[in-house]
């Protein structure tokens, strides 16, 4: 029973064989932070070029406002955008251009019943708009940096300014 | 008639004097893209410190999804955010930390009659949970810039890779 009512509130879905289909309408989740990495900043190639747009989808977004913990059925997307420019009106700095990556990471007991924090990890490849499917990563090739440094759960809250107001204002400091 | 129905469906609350409320919710709406302007970029102070997270309000980006355009009635917000590191496991780059500014435009002819687009633009300061209210700026303060380097009815659409996989799948490109 619990696991019904899991499968109609999780924002992931697998097909039998255990991979997981890309999530449709990810874009209008809730946005949490950007981070940048550069590839001029990065030899030439960063791992993960360049911006990445970090979103969680709604139902475990909202259980994280309210409780400062991921739920089992959290998704936390990354989707990866190149540098266009260097300069703007507004300023020196790094303009986006074109989307050009799909990661998703799943809290999830039934599909992950033993991995770390009960996360897997896909990829949906670099070019949108993206495999239809997912096989979950083999776990030496994310876990180890999202254990090893990653704030909470595996999951990079540290670079999260949406969620770090959430623990802000639940300490009584910032909030919105 | 119509009036009310704006009223009714738009995103922007006023008060009776004319002053932008500071709109709840901005940040479950949705995020169109993130551009930064680094403090150490911009000789120690760029105008606008320093991450920049855009979002638009949902039944606008509806309507664009829909038309391409911005409708009577759209909001965007910018929210920035400090830069707290450079380094991180996943390279070399910029990291956010907290969030410190809130920023709005408004698309209404009942607002902002005489306005280029008929836009106003609103600042509701630089510390969470931001100040309650803005009085509209000045038109020299923003619009210069917005009519000047804007791609898109006075919008930075050219930095905002979401609206820009919208056009793209209109015109048969990448889309989701």
């Amino acid at each position: 029973m619990r696991e019904r009512k899991w499968a109609a509130t999780s924002a992931a879905e697998f097909t039998d064989e255990g991979a997981m289909r890309r999530p449709e309408g990810f874009r209008q989740w809730v946005f949490v932070g950007t981070t940048v990495t550069p590839n001029e900043m990065n030899k030439g190639k960063a791992e993960f070029p360049e911006f990445h747009h970090v979103y969680m989808d709604r139902a475990g977004f909202a259980h994280y406002k309210r409780t400062g913990t991921f739920r089992d059925g959290t998704v936390m997307i990354k989707e990866l955008a190149g540098v266009a420019s260097k300069q703007a009106s507004s300023g020196a700095g790094y303009f986006p251009g074109g989307l050009q990556g799909l990661f998703a990471s799943v809290k999830s007991r039934r599909q992950h019943p033993e991995a770390p924090g009960n996360w897997g990890f896909y990829g949906f490849g670099l070019a949108p708009p993206y495999e239809k499917t997912a096989e979950v990563e083999p776990v030496k090739n994310c876990v180890a940096c999202h254990q090893a440094a990653a704030a909470q759960d595996l999951v990079f809250t540290q670079h999260y300014p949406v969620l770090k107001a959430i623990r802000a204002a639940a300490g009584g400091g910032e909030s919105r």
